[in-house]
């Protein structure tokens, strides 16, 4: 049974293409110089980790608001590696896996990748992987315990390794010693200005008076900045389109999620 | 005997009629046009969750005071969706599980509905699944996380899936991180002004003098509004019948389930 | 072993009579209108739960100080229902079990009740059942889940329950959100004026002289009200029948009750 | 292994005669009225108990200070008793036990009890059975409700049980609502006065100078009462047997003792 | 597996002589009158079990600072005894066990040493048995409980039991209730003045200038008194021979060691 | 399972050369004094040890900031010690281990070294050992008494043992009563003044111009004192290497690093 748990592990080497892609179904929009910066960073660790004469582990952390865009960007950065093994370590896999089961799915994702000369694992989600809840707050300190060790473990002779990992709770993970047990972090900001969103509008193609949406949404929410991320963003465009008046449901979704953002 | 809890678990496929049906057992009494609204923005996201090109994965939860109808009107908008698929995941069917087998269930529960092309789940009463109670306070942290990424897990492609839940526990779930899990919300009201109730005593047929019952209940609890459940007022009509004077009967009743609300 | 604790399980069907007839040992004494007041409304509960139109499933509680005779109403209201099934479901039947047998005890209770066209089901004491003890607190959540949820699961088609329970920590069960979960409630009162002692005390026939039994404990105890359940009261007359003077025997055992009520 | 456990229960029916002659080790001195008070009390239990009219349990707690005598006196009151079954349930049996080895314990020591139409059971030092520890605090919650049952639960028809136990943590007992519990409470002090405390020395025929090991004491411990339980006085004596100036020897163990009192 | 855990146990009558002297590997110096009182003190409780007309069990508990001498000097007064049976139980051989193991190991114990018609059983470390930690605080309540029961558990008819523990956390024990549990305790003190330590160094024969080293150290610590344990001493020592200048390296580490006690 | 859990022990006897190099991958740079000395307080914990006269246990703790060299230095004492056993206990080694399979780890290694007759054993980084978390706390308690046993406990005659270990958590391990278990402890300083970090970048050879390096970074962190450890120093000269501007990429990146610190 616990056996049965591990039949659908994905094949051990090589790049888990599809999950990596589902994580960028919206694609990358660049509304912002920001996004640019970020994927430079991005590289910038790739490159170092390939250097042979450099340590070899490296990890980041990205962290951001709900919906800002972790994921896809990490993803994104894991896939323009082209290492020859990029692995995703997600709690979606680990739906009603016990803690030993969890650390059991996390060091045979990192035993794969000690077997490849160069690999990405990207931990997605890491404080619903370590079941983080803020009433209690309760956690799992065995797979917390498993992460940090992971986190700070050379690969064997001659492999090198880059850990990308995403979360939402930077403040969370600072507490529990988390944090800095990651060589480097990267800040992902929800869309700001008006300008950004107005850029996403035009670029989405759906609407046919944009900027009477972002005129209501401005009326409805005074305030300078969107602040929203882009994933509610996408999401409120789709829910519009159900809608005869486009325009004004956009703007009441995503005032409703600007709302959300500050309680 | 763990395979044996499974034993009766619902054939795959197909919806869960029998079931929906008793939620309804009341029937949907239009005594407000806030009922209406309701089930229309339900239908939004029935038509939503069907568009080829939006976002494979909807949720929404339904929210309010005890007996309010959310289960009714969920059960409602699941039926009149006309999916394929359409399941109830509700604490009834997991008296006497332990955690894992409550994770276990809820995920063939999940998994059948990522095997049809269109699907609805309902999740009923999310405070009790996860074993909510305010002294401790405690809950199953473990089915909890399990719901988190079950809320968050795009089904595979190809699959569209809406999720409904219901909860009397909103504030609980926010401080759980829970609420914010869903793309929307749902408010589901209390039984307010006194015309409200005199639409569903007439609809009911049951009283000689509602006019009496009503004023009588007035009298007794000394307010604008009635602020009781509309599961509570049918109760409370049944009791009355069991009684010579069913107008005094039904007013003592009311009035003191709406002293409990204030409790 | 699990098994063997489950060999002693009664008959499925019919009246736990003996059980019941154990409970009322003590017969019910009418010594306040009280008395007949909570009879009478749990005959009324019983008309309802009959009507074939009503819902099926009508839950009560019975509360009220130690040794006020909530068991003893309880199962008198349960007899003369003269329903086809009537079952106790007692801490004392529970000795040992754990969580899990405790659950399983009582779904099986619930599960032959569901056989039943009409049915009662006595749960008493039901701080003992979910094991809560002040310091701590402590509880068992699961049985308390379970609990919860039996409460409200309504009995398939064409089945119809009465749901009875007992307990002498209300403001507990508030807190726990399980008094709210009852339909409706009954206060069970102390034995109060003087006057319903005098009662009582007539009716048992021990005392060459009832009413120097009642001076003395009013000297004694100083206030208005006797404030002491039925069940010590017949508790006092038993022992004092062993001492030569019996009326200031039962005057002291009285007071010393009393006593350790306000504590 | 579990079953091993009870190997070494002692035969079903009869009297634990040794265990509880062993509990007498030191005798009872009538050092105060105190000590006959006592007896009398629990002669009057036995009584009632046997009376065929009257309620079939009855339970009572002897509740004081360490080394207070409370054991000795239970033991006296059951062995003069005369039941055709006494049985003794201490923790000294339980060594090792877990929580369900110990209620299996203490249910197999009362289903013998309830095959006897009269029986006395001593639960000995409950505060140690449901291993109660000050800081956290802490205790075993399942042996507690084990207890709490065990306490009410009547015998059944045709046989009569009564319950003593002893205990030195009376407001412990109280928070965990189990003082309450019983039917009825005795208090034993310690050696009070210093008279007292020269019946006991007088009665040992120990000392040359009784007077003079009492003046130290008195000098030492400056207070009107000895406040030190019959237990250490028994002790004091025999350590004071070993010096050769025995009664300061003696004066000053008890001193010792009582300061520890107050701590 | 469990059963292998007591494979190693030592024969089950007899000395442990070997693992007896390894804990007096220092001896013991006379370097203050109070060793010679703590020792007699042990060699009457030793006297006291011995006579026949005695209470067949006593208990004491050494205490004091960490390294102060406590084992050492347990240890001296059971070799002493002569007794046919000395055990030492140490949490040096329960390293791994869980708290089932560790209740059988010292159940095993003393159920030898209820065998011997005479015998000392040391329990060394007693904090450490019950696997205390003052964060949270936490400890092993099964552990305790059954320390507990075996401190007051008389031996059978006709043998006799010494038992003596060590302890460096009085106070916890207090408020654990253990301490109290002991019919005697002895405090041992760290080295106090600096005639004391001179006399230790004296008899060390390892300084040239034992003066300097008392003199420097004096400097270092201000204070009139040297107050570290008799261990830290020996150690201190040992540590100085290694470097050339020896008296300052031993002023040096027995500051340090002063320093840290205050901490 | 748990067997298997041991199939990659490492062969009982000798140096675990590979993993102490591994620990040594940045060599010693001998950036200050301070290195030495702690180099030179080692050799004297080592010379002590294998004294045949002396104590046959010493046991060290190494502690400081993160990224300080504790490890490092560790290893490398041991390293030059030649002793015939040296053994690495590290947390790398044992994720995913439960409490008992940490605790059977460490008692094979030490049971290890307990046959060698010299022998030293290194215990990185103890508080993932334990499982240390800030929030809660929480640790594991029974790894954490396994590991007090074991820094205590003598090796057999004739066997000595040195035990190294380090730690970044000095104040919680003194709070843990850990800390002051150890005979000795050496405090592991960060890269102090900018002098030190001057003869780093020299040495490393890599900057065309160090001095701008420096003179940035001190702009950007105004203080003092670098106050990074040697770890994050030369992590942060492999990260300038892949920028073309090294000097400031090296500054920013230590100025970061600089700032968490302070967090
Ligand atoms: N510039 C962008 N950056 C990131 N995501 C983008 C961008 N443009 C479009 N997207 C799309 O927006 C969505 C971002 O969602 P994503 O799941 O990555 O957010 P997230 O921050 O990880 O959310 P969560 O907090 O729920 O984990 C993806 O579908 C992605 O394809
Ligand atoms: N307009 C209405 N909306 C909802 N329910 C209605 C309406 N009219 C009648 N009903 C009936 O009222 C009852 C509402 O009960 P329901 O169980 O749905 O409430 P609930 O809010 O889910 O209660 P709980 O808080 O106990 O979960 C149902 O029997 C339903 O058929
Ligand atoms: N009018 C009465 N109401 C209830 N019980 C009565 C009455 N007259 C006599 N009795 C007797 O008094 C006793 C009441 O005890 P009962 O166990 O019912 O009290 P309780 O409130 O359930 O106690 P507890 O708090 O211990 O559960 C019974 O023996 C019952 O037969
Ligand atoms: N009058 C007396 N009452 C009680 N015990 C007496 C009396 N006279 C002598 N003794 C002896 O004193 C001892 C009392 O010890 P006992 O174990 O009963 O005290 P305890 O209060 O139960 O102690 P603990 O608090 O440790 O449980 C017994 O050996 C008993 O024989
Ligand atoms: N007078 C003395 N009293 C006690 N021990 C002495 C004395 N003289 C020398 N020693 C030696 O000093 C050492 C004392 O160490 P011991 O382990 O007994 O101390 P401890 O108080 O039990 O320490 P810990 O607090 O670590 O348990 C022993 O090696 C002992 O042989
Ligand atoms: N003088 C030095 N002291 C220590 N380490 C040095 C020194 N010079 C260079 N190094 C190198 O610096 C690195 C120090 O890292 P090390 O892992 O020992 O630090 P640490 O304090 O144990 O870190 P952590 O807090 O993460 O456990 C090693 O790679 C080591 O080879
Ligand atoms: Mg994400
Ligand atoms: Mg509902
Ligand atoms: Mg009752
Ligand atoms: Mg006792
Ligand atoms: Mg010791
Ligand atoms: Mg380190």
């Amino acid at each position: 049974d616990f056996e049965h748990a591990f039949d659908d592990v994905k094949p051990a080497f090589g790049v888990s293409e599809v999950e990596m892609q589902r994580c960028l179904r919206g694609g990358i929009i660049h509304f912002s110089p920001f996004i640019d910066d970020i994927l430079a960073e991005g590289k910038l660790m790739v490159q170092q980790v390939q250097q042979p004469d450099s340590t070899p582990l490296f990890s980041a952390i990205l962290h951001g608001p709900p919906g800002s865009g972790k994921t896809a960007l990490a993803a994104k950065i894991a896939l323009e590696s082209e290492y020859p093994l990029i692995k995703l370590c997600s709690p979606d896999d680990m739906v009603g896996f016990n803690e030993s089961m969890k650390i059991e799915h996390m060091r045979r994702i990192f035993d794969n990748a000690y077997k490849s000369p160069l690999g990405v694992v990207l931990l997605d989600n890491i404080e619903r992987i370590i079941e983080w809840v803020p009433i209690g707050p309760r956690f799992s300190n065995p797979v917390l315990q498993a992460l940090m060790v992971l986190l700070k473990k050379d690969p064997p002779e001659g492999r090198r390794l880059l850990i990308l990992a995403t979360t939402g709770e930077r403040s969370v993970l600072r507490q529990l010693d988390l944090f800095t047990a990651f060589d480097s972090d990267i800040a992902v900001p929800n869309v700001g200005g008006y300008q950004e969103l107005s850029n996403i509008l035009e670029q989405s193609g759906v609407f046919r008076n944009p900027q009477r949406a972002i005129d209501e949404l401005k009326e409805l929410s005074r305030g300078e900045n969107v602040n929203v991320g882009i994933k509610k963003i996408l999401l409120g465009i789709e829910t519009a389109k159900q809608d005869r008046d486009m325009e004004s449901r956009f703007a009441n979704v995503v005032a409703r999620a600007r709302a959300q953002m500050g309680s």
